[in-house]
Parts: structure tokens; C-alpha cells; sequence
């Protein structure tokens, strides 16, 4: 299953239109073009419906948003829903102020997302309309671990059936629900949050397997959740004496490159709750 | 020949003004730093002037263009010009929507451009106002290849003839003419397409070489496409098993901060026609 | 006194709130993740308030400014102002043009700044209202050599005495000082400048270092500059042959991330006048 993910995005090539921060914008267009996929980036008002039509999916994120790029996100989306493309939304910083709050809401509420994906906190304030937010991580006291599981499962699983969007948490457990199945997903490792931006490069990875995917979002969406986990592993294991997270940083991008159908469909490790 | 235009770039330290997309910036600005240049990025229009008085060339890539950065084209451009400095268009995305075509063929009615860069299907839009393109890539049917050559030279020698530029199309075969001659190239690597950004930094490269050889022009536009070509070439020879297009990427960098005149003249493969 | 700093910064992970170019961002954030703190960026004028408060500092980096950007710079600063949190200022390209110039000013004027980081060149500019930026590199007759390095250590000085800042000018010989004692700092490698950034990359560090270390402003700002510098040497001694400033960059965040506080206080390289 995982594997016809994998082959789908190699051989459908999905170009992907990105509205993004410029901070991991780079690292996202390169992710995407390891996992087989094809980036394209437009952000002003008079460009992005246009571009969006060219493209197989949108995938939005404000991670650096601002009065002249959140228009761009509107007018994106709709043309995108219009068309039937699949449309993510990675809420970066949803909780730390309230444009980006306000922002992720309405996108939200105008929009018919095909994806949410997010850390606890952000999902938890598009849930809630609050949630405390420290910087882009995670709130420890909100972390998805063994203990907070089943109810985190729960929650995920419901924010899902309101949304009518796939919800992916991503954390030390990720989860992946549609409403009904939850993929609780254990691949990744802790130092893959001191790289900056692994959140959005995963938001532009699963915006390719949703498009090359369309018969399979929820199997595609956890496919690349577990991919890029398991480059994070692949890569860990190959970090020498004196390398930090620049060095693991290009290693990941590497390992999602080289990737083939059976190392992801044997690596991945979930359950499906 | 390009030895000369490689040993002008490391002794005359171009200085080169970059108003450029947010996707590949940092790439460009290392490649020109690695090629023996000196970048500066600016995209204001309070700004773009006063920086370019100060430069040796201007670059201007539109693959993010916005409301605010294209009339920052044009008066970067416009004093450019006053100035004598050349002017490089790359036309990032052409064809792929209004606003791009018609801010590429703008600048190109607007301003006295040195040399446009771009692939096939690009150049094509701007020299019949038509032409699809798929995301920034070249589309296929209209590869330069063995097969289309004769006519892609004849193409490309009689835009040249028409803009009063160098035009340089990039692509399996990069071809690079004044209108008289025209350069055919057959350096570089198709994994060079799966690095996010290659053309960018190729045009910022280009536009150091442009400015540090005023007398060897079509030479040095050539020869920045062959050390381009050959650095991906080089790097490519070095990747080990479980690499990918991050480290290509960097690997390539690293092969122009290396190159020294001698490599550059046995590596370039190239005819002129 | 290093040690201290660094294990502060481990400790604490402070959040940093940069306003920082579209060139470099990247590089910051992984640096700041790397030093032990945590990046936000965010540069709109009805978010940066918000951002700035669940912070402890703020980096403003002038790089790529526009006029989006440049209210931003002056409302966030004010709000990281009355909360106590330190503002650094680091005025890329002062000299260069009248907005850059006029707006570094401004905001030396408007702001109290805890730390001010520059090249001599964009410092002198400053302090004088004048001086000669050859794009963002310092003029070499003004470099701070041994030759001339009373006189500059006399300057610096008198430049954070008048301005209530701690002054980095970082150069061959890295100066900080508070106005009364003066670091004089001899780590670093002269190809970092062959590296686009790394200028930026300490300005985000430094920004860590002051956020982490309330009771030791001056030895935290020294330490940081330190530990850049010696981190462009532990990388300098990796480096391969046929390896340029891609992998060296690379390496020196690597270097940054590997640190430890021993190797920091043996490493560090410095007189105090």
C-alpha cells in the first residue's frame, strides 16, 4: 500500500504549487523534487491562480504569512478547491499570535482542505481556538506520547470528522486520521526537531503523495509521514563523530532521494487505530 | 578563452546585484561567492537603485516576482542600463502565467538586456508570446536534443538577432549565442534538474562572468555555462551510494569554488555553430 | 565565563525572534537551533508584536529590508523594548544606500539596542553618517588589522560608550565592546567570508547568547563571536580536498552544534583592553 504510494509520486511526477515561508522554502522545493515530485512557488495576488491551475495540489503555509501573502492563500484555495486539488494547510505558529490563528481559521472555514498538518499545539488551537504555542514546537505538556495516546487518538480522530480534512499531528508519536482510521505512526527521531523546518518539508512531501494519490489520501498522507521518518532514521545512522544538524539536514533530503518502495514498506513503523 | 573569463572573474571580484526569488537565493548568492564573485540582493524600490550604481551587473530573476518587486525590475534595470552595466534576464516560469510572461516581455521591451537564460519553453514564450510550460521546467516536446538541434540553433541565433542579447537556453544541449554564433554545449548532467534552483544559480554565475569580461561577452556566457555544466559533472562523480539531490547540490557548489582555468578548458565540450 | 554562557544557552533555549533577509534566514534558524535556542522568524507589522513577546530577544538584520518590512523592524523593536527583552541590530549594507543608512539609523535612534554587530564599514557608517560599503563586505583600508588595531579598539569603544550598545565589529580581528573593556578576538578563518551569511548566522547567535546570559551581556556577545570564529576553524581543519564553501558551511553549523563548553573556553582566542 505504502509502496503504490511511493511508486505514484515517482511516476506521476505531482508538481505542487507552494505558498510557504521563506525560511525552509528551499529545503521544501528540494524534498520535493527527492521524493519525485515537482515544486513550483508563487505568492502574489496577480500570479497564484494561475500557477495553482498548472499544478496537481496546493499546499499553504504561514509560516511567515503577511498582508501581502494572505490573500494569495484565499485565492489559491478557492481556485484549488474549484479544480478539485487537493489542498494542505500547514498552520505554522497557529496559537503564538493571533494573525496566524485567525489566519489558520479561516483558511479553514473558507476553504475545503484535504489536509491539516500541524504539532499538537496548532492543531490543538485550530481545534479550540487557543492552545499556548512556544515559538513552532510542540508545548511539552501537550506532547503525543504513550501515556496521552488513546485520548490523543480521540482527539485527532474527531478534529478530523469535524474537518472533514485528514488531520496529521506530527510529534514523538505522529497520528494520522480521516475520522474513522488513525495511523499512529513511530518513525522519526528526536534531533530531527533541531533542524528547522522538517515540519514544512513533510508538509510539501504529503501534498505529493495526496495528489499522485487520489484513490488512497489517507494511506498516501501516513505513507509520507512515515517516509520522512524514516529518512530521519536512515540518516541519523549514517551521522559521523562531529556532524550536527546541517550535515543531517542534507542527509534526510538524501535519504527521502534514494528511497525505494521496499525499504518504506519495511521500515515504516505504525499501527492503525 | 575561458580560462581568461575564469581567471577575469577570481581577479576582478564582480561585484553582482541580485533581484532574485526567495526559493534559490542562498544558492545563488554562494555560487557567486564560489565562482569568485560578490553578491548583493536588494528588491526595494526605495533600495534598487543605489545598490545597482554600486554594482558591476544586475540579475533579475522573476521566479517569485510580486506587486512590489517588479517595479523594482524594471528601475534596477532602467539605471542599469544608464550606467552601462550589463543586465540578465532570467524569465523563471514564462508561459506559466500572465503575470510572469508579461512582466518577462516587459522587461525585455523596457530594458537593454546583456543575456536571457532560461529553458526552451521559456525562451519560446518570449519570443512567440505562447508556449506551455510545465511548473520551471522545460517541456519535454520541446527538449533540445540531437534530433531538434539544427532547428533549436537557428531558433536561438535568430531570437538573439532580434533582442540584441545573448540568449542562452539551457537544457540537454545548452545552446548560447549572440545571434552570430552559437555555442552548443554538452556538459552538465540530467540530475542537475533534481536540484531546485541550478538555473538560478547558473544565472547568477553567468552575470559574474558577464560583468568581469566586458570584451569576451558570448565567450563568458558560454563559459559560465560550461563551468556550470562540468562542476555537476564533477560532483556527480563523487556521490556515493545513499547521496541524493541535498548533497549534489552542495557537492556542485563546492566543484565551482574549485575550479581552476585549466580544468574549465579541458572539461567544456562544446561546438559553435 | 564562556562555559557559563554556553551551558546557558543549552539550558535555557531561548526563542528568538529574528526580522532578518530572505538570503540567510535558513542558515540562522539552523544555527540557532544549533547553539541550543530556537528561531521564529515573522516580519509583518500586525504579527510581530505578538511574536516578539512570547520571546526573549530579537535579532533585526536589515539584509533585504523593504517597506513592509522596515515598520516592522520599529514596532517590534519597541515591544521587545518595553518588555526588557535585548534587540540586536545588525545594519547589513549601512553605507550602501540611503535607506539602508537612514533606516539603521532610525533604528538606533528609536530603539535601545542591547548589541550592535557589523562589519567596520557598516559600523563606521554609523557612527560617522558616512564611509564607503563595498556591498556587504568591509572596506579593506578600514580593516581592523594589527596595524591598526589601537585605533580601532579606541573607536569601538568610543562608539559603544556613546551608544549604550555593546559593539561587535567583526572583520580579520573581531572586536566587543561595551565601552569600557574591549574583546579583541583572533578565532576564524578568512574563506568564512567566502561563506554568503555567516555574518548573519553570529548576529542570530549573538542574539541567543544575550538572551541566555542577563548577568554577563559583554561575555556572552564576546563568546558567541568566539565560538563562531572557532567553529570556522574546526570545520577549516575537515574540509577534503575538492570541498568548497557549500560543505564548509555546512560544517561550521555542524561545529556549532557540536560544541561543547570545554572545547569553547579552550578554543576561544582572545585579550581583553
Amino acid at each position: 500500500m505504502f509502496q503504490e504510494c511511493l511508486n505514484n509520486v515517482r511516476i506521476r511526477v505531482p508538481l505542487v504549487h507552494n505558498i510557504t515561508n521563506y525560511v525552509t522554502v528551499n529545503d521544501v522545493a528540494n524534498v520535493l523534487l527527492a521524493c519525485g515530485g515537482s515544486p513550483i512557488m508563487s505568492d502574489d495576488e496577480g500570479d497564484v491562480e494561475e500557477i495553482t491551475s498548472i499544478c496537481g495540489g496546493l499546499n499553504i503555509n504561514i509560516g511567515t504569512l503577511n498582508k501581502n501573502t494572505i490573500p494569495s492563500m484565499y485565492l489559491a484555495g478557492r481556485k484549488a478547491n474549484e479544480l478539485g486539488h487537493p489542498v494542505l494547510l500547514d498552520p505554522v505558529g497557529a496559537g503564538a499570535s493571533t494573525l496566524r490563528t485567525q489566519t489558520a481559521l479561516g483558511l479553514m472555514k473558507e476553504l475545503k482542505l484535504t489536509a491539516i498538518r500541524g504539532n499538537i499545539s496548532e492543531i490543538k488551537t485550530l481545534a479550540f481556538g487557543s492552545g499556548s504555542t512556544k515559538g513552532v514546537d510542540a508545548d511539552v505538556a501537550d506532547a503525543v506520547t504513550e501515556e496521552t495516546l488513546d485520548a490523543s487518538v480521540a482527539f485527532v480522530k474527531s478534529f478530523a470528522k469535524q474537518t472533514g480534512a485528514i488531520v496529521a499531528v506530527t510529534g514523538a508519536i505522529d497520528l494520522v486520521s480521516d475520522g474513522e482510521r488513525c495511523f499512529c505512526i513511530r518513525n522519526g527521531r528526536p534531533e530531527m526537531g533541531r533542524i528547522t523546518g522538517t515540519g514544512c518539508q513533510l508538509s510539501g512531501l504529503m501534498t505529493a503523495y495526496l495528489v499522485a494519490n487520489p484513490e488512497l489520501r489517507l494511506e498516501a498522507a501516513a505513507a509520507a509521514v512515515c517516509l520522512m521518518g524514516l529518512a530521519g532514521e536512515i540518516a541519523y545512522e549514517k551521522l559521523l563523530p562531529g556532524e550536527g544538524n546541517s550535515t543531517y539536514r542534507n542527509r534526510i533530503i538524501d535519504a527521502i532521494y534514494c528511497m525505494d518502495a521496499e525499504t518504506l514498506a519495511q521500515g515504516a513503523k505504525y499501527e492503525i487505530r
